[in-house]
């Protein structure tokens, strides 16, 4: 069954049916085969396949086992230099360089390849094999230059994972999981500075690395380092891709330590949603087409294009992760589902994958609708869930967002050795990390500078200098620079962006505690502080007055009509609508929103105050539901776990941390004192 | 690019390389194409496809959240006459229908097929259009007459998801949950009969459906009915996958009820087992190959080296599962990783997985090596597991349990109109109903009777009729007979196979509850009884006696040597080895144990006996752990959920039942009592 490659063109579609015609005839006679050897040699094929597949995930699986357990080393130790992402990419280069230099696994050659030359690439190939018929699937394109490293490296090609893998299987949970998690009082009362930094600055950070990267690429054009073209939309393209910023680690430090909240905010929602622009800035940027030959000249109609695809994708995806969320919250609002833990989180589940299907099938983007039906989710659909089911699906999502956070992280390290078409050029790299620098810079300080204007509540210097430092690439940038590699240019982009992610979490994220100290952050900051001082109303007041209007009109909505009708809080639609609406509202309205109208201040602030604690409404207390038949679950307030999410460990409070500094402003230092003991009474300002 | 089928013929590998060489020269100059244009169109299809792929998930997604939502009524409702698995089966044949007679959604043509016909069917294929390269992969063979249909019925295939899918990704979880939630007391009390039902029976079984199938066969034969081969081993294959009963309808219902504990035990573990019996025998059966031409004659050798396959797979698998459960409980033993719950759970899930993937890799059976593994995780590591991890791996696999049966049994609806190759023979169906009825009972009542005769604890005949009615076939029966279906008799098989299941699944599923009734079989059976009791030693040292040899022997092994060694109970093990093994038994025997010694037998005892109450260790009271970090989880003792597993529902139990009948035997009719109220000291004998 060895098989030379055989290569055999069939031309264009139109003509070559006659010359086909002629050659069944002519060849027919030496296809005759034993078809029943044929077939069981097949099948020993298709096993044999399906053993190394099994055989290629277990090393993934015993990578990211082997790194669950050293990180568990690590934080049993306290050490908090390395992250399990940045642990993950070390095993992932270990094994990558066994895999490259170590294993030479003779593999049955028959297996490789057979080279058919037609003249289409449909989605489905029917090969005729001696009268017998087999079935393949179009799994992407290769580069001329890799064929034949196709045939020669069949397994380091074997654990190169379909790159849309990512996109579709992996991306999903961590994105969800962001949107899921989100602080949302302290995100919404930082709303305008985030949304600044999220949009303008990323769009600022792609253009300022876009045209820095160009100049570099000019430069090795005129010096003669480069092999391939390398247009200006590649470098913005690039300019896109590395302004998605990822601070996992700097978060994971930042609650366990307990940061100062704003700070923490500013940098999670601007991490968040960064995301979702550069994933829609980078497919805008690739569908500029000009019309006409001359395809990479600047034309101000496809730049139009462009700009009119990236707002509708945003805001069709946008508008579709709201739709999902809201719909879930209505159907759990309307249902007595949360007699039935399972059946709950199980509808949580499909809801939330079905927003990531449903945008991809549109043809929006799921990664971006996701994180805002994530969001939804946490704002409306949680407040209807049974406690059991708080507790299921916050965990759920926290333990797929862990298993696809680390398997994204040691792919990587895998990937800068068993990756066929590495273009490593230093001028390139020494300019990408140049501009990746003064690209963060220009979005980070006038911004900020901007911001403050009108901000009550300044991002102080050392605040923007921590900003600065936290803008770690991660696997978004990873997935995007990974999804396409077919061309010189981006396979440049691809080796550039790992290293740029390598040096970026290993070296900003085990730097974080020594940059925190250096820049004097306030450590141990209770979060809870604000929220609990909301009872006598004062503060809550000030709050409002601190935000802008963004905030204060989003708000008032949100309170007076949003969480009345998706969920069993907040006044009763009965009193805020206009009387004509009287019996759609009283339709609408949960009975237990007229039993709580009393105290309804109260609960609508301790709704937007939940999510504190751990970033996963840690501590929140739960009601018995409205048959009182749950019995109330003891919250799991401790999430001492390893995930961005969930750090309040009281241990590290009272033992691990020493990281203690007076502030240059008049806030009284906080003495950390072990939970239980908070001073609740203290304000922030 | 519209692509009418072109055959085109490369005959053997040896001889066509000049003649291909003469064609590249020939037809070079046709293949001449706008290289940027046809990559622009690629990208296009392959979106499209990635749409369409995206729309298909949807469609699966919606069936399962509607399963979901009406069950919830049912359930709300208190109606039990059919449990969701039957509902998404009725959901999926609904959309099927609408797919199949309803939607005519025209296709991209061009995006369909295109025959390439050459000498042999590599994993991996390179298709050169004009000058790119495009990598496919194999997806299996399509039989000749499929060839057609698959250009002109895309959309249905392409629903038709891989069954490799249904092996390696969705029955895993189902396994392991079995495993997992078995309710190991009873289990292991009635091990000798389990193993009796599950292997002699099913061996049993098999035959005696192969022998009758292969009557009915001869009959069709005679009768001219039959169009295709349809062998012996066929038979015999058809009666092993028949075999693999899957009552979880019925268990759902037992549980809700609290029927007999040790007929739900009987019932579990010989569902459970059959399964792993099943999937191994008809692997088997399909290596059953003689050497020499005549390949369906009987020949002595290969029928021996099926049987030492069997053996051989069988014995892997069970070795693998449970070694790689002791892997995981010696990591959550001698680590403090359950101060982290997140990753202790995370190594938990991964190395279940990897028992699957172990398995296939080294050639074994992944879905039989799950199982055990499944059983040695909640024999052993569960005990070693932080509360938090103990309530997120049961709810974890209880959602993927939940999530993978229902898709199963929902594409199950679906494909019996959107498989494009049904085969419905009326005498091959008749005679399959037939043949599965009395294969069940020549499984059943011979060897209840022979079990009797050893027996204490009688098998009662109602017992038996129930056990003969609970034989639905489900998951493992659909996902072997779909897995092939290339040849004529595998066509017949798969069509007969699906009506076996609907019909049992919804008339037997549906007709628990009058049988219940009609066989007067005790509901309201407290499983709490027993354990309670064994606090005064007395019905412990009955449970001992009441077990065969085989329980006893296995009894004292593990809780004398395994126990200790795994987890943090039992007896010291420097009190059971003999003294020379003195350091090894200090450096094994956890510190606990010591502390532990004084109320071991307790200990242990409770350690047999949880799983109790809901399937998933309902009530399980949690101890600290030995440093008293953690607080103590209230565990959630209700799951009123609907998966197969827990249903403790306490208004079930006050409000829902009726069916308290008096049984045949002395003892006292229980009244049910609201949950709280429990008698604690009536013995069941």
């Amino acid at each position: 069954m060895t098989l030379a490659p055989s290569p055999l063109l069939l031309g264009r579609a139109a003509r070559p049916l006659c010359a086909i015609a002629a050659l069944w005839a002519l060849l027919r006679g030496c296809g005759a085969q034993d078809g029943g050897l044929e077939n069981i040699v097949t099948e020993k094929k298709a096993e044999e396949s399906h053993r190394r597949d099994s055989a290629d995930l277990l090393v993934f699986i015993s990578l990211l086992t082997l790194t669950i357990l050293t990180i568990w080393l690590f934080k049993h130790r306290r050490a908090r230099f390395l992250h399990e992402t940045g642990l993950a990419m070390i095993y992932g280069l270990l094994v990558g360089v066994i895999l490259r230099y170590g294993v030479h696994i003779p593999r049955d050659i028959s297996n490789v390849t057979l080279s058919c030359q037609v003249n289409s690439s449909p989605g489905t190939l029917l090969v005729n094999v001696s009268g017998r018929y087999y079935e393949y699937t179009l799994k992407g394109e290769i580069s001329a230059s890799e064929v034949h490293e196709v045939r020669d490296n069949e397994m380091l090609r074997k654990v190169t994972f379909d790159p849309e893998l990512f996109f579709n299987i992996l991306l999903p949970p961590i994105i969800f999981h962001a949107g899921y998690s989100l602080k949302r009082r302290h995100f919404f009362r930082n709303i305008g500075s985030i949304l600044a930094y999220a949009f303008l600055g990323t769009v600022i950070s792609c253009f300022v690395i876009g045209l820095l990267m160009y100049g570099f690429v000019m430069l090795m054009q005129q010096v003669g380092q480069l092999d391939g073209d390398f247009f200006f939309t590649d470098c913005l393209f690039f300019g896109a891709i590395v302004s998605a910023t990822d601070p996992v680690t700097v978060l994971a430090i930042f609650t366990e330590l307990q940061v100062d909240v704003d700070l923490y905010a500013l940098l999670f929602g601007e991490s968040v949603l960064n995301d979702a622009v550069a994933v829609v800035l980078s497919s805008s940027i690739v569908a500029y087409q000009p019309t006409g030959d001359n395809s990479h000249t600047f034309e101000g109609m496809a730049v139009l294009k462009s700009f009119g695809m990236f707002l509708g994708v945003f805001s069709g995806s946008f508008a579709l992760g709201v739709a999902t969320g809201i719909v879930t919250a209505l159907v759990t609002k309307f249902t007595k589902l949360r007699d039935f833990p399972l059946l709950e989180t199980a509808l949580f589940f499909l809801m939330s994958w079905s927003t990531f299907l449903l945008a991809e099938a549109c043809g929006f983007t799921g990664v971006v609708a996701v994180l805002f039906g994530g969001m939804t989710q946490a704002h409306y659909t949680y407040n209807n869930l049974s406690p059991e089911s708080k507790d299921r699906t916050k965990q759920l999502f926290e333990l797929l967002n862990f298993l696809a956070e680390n398997f994204i992280f040691s792919y990587m390290g895998l990937t800068l050795f068993t990756f066929q078409n590495h273009v490593f050029n230093p001028t390139f790299i020494v300019g990408a990390f140049l501009a990746v620098f003064l690209g963060r810079a220009a979005n980070i300080y006038p911004l900020s500078l901007l911001l403050n204007l009108g901000r009550r509540n300044q991002i102080r210097s050392n605040f923007q200098h921590m900003m600065m430092f936290a803008g770690l690439r991660g696997a978004m940038t990873f997935a995007l620079s990974i999804r396409d590699t077919a061309t010189y240019a981006r396979q440049m982009m691809f080796s550039t962006t790992l290293l740029v992610v390598f040096l970026t979490v290993w070296l900003c994220g085990g730097g974080t505690m020594p940059m925190l100290s250096f820049l004097r952050i306030r450590v141990g900051v209770d979060s809870d502080q604000d929220s609990v001082t909301a009872v006598d109303g004062t503060e809550r007041r000030t709050t409002k007055q601190e935000s802008a209007w963004l905030f204060r009109h989003w708000y008032n909505f949100d309170s007076n009509y949003l969480k009345p009708i998706l969920t069993h809080s907040g006044p009763p639609l009965t009193t805020t609508l206009p009387s004509w609406c009287g019996p759609l509202a009283r339709c609408l309205t949960s009975p237990q929103a007229y039993e709580n109208e009393g105290q309804l201040q109260d609960d609508d602030w301790d709704m937007m105050a939940d999510g504190n604690g751990s970033l996963a409404y840690g501590d929140v207390t739960v009601s018995a539901d409205e048959a009182g038949i749950h019995t109330v679950s003891a919250a799991h307030a401790r999430h001492p776990a390893g995930s961005p999410a969930g750090l309040l460990d009281g241990d590290t409070l009272t033992r691990g941390t020493q990281l203690v500094m007076p502030v240059g402003d008049s806030e009284p230092t906080l003495v950390l004192s072990p939970p239980g003991h908070r001073e609740p009474h203290r304000h922030r300002e």
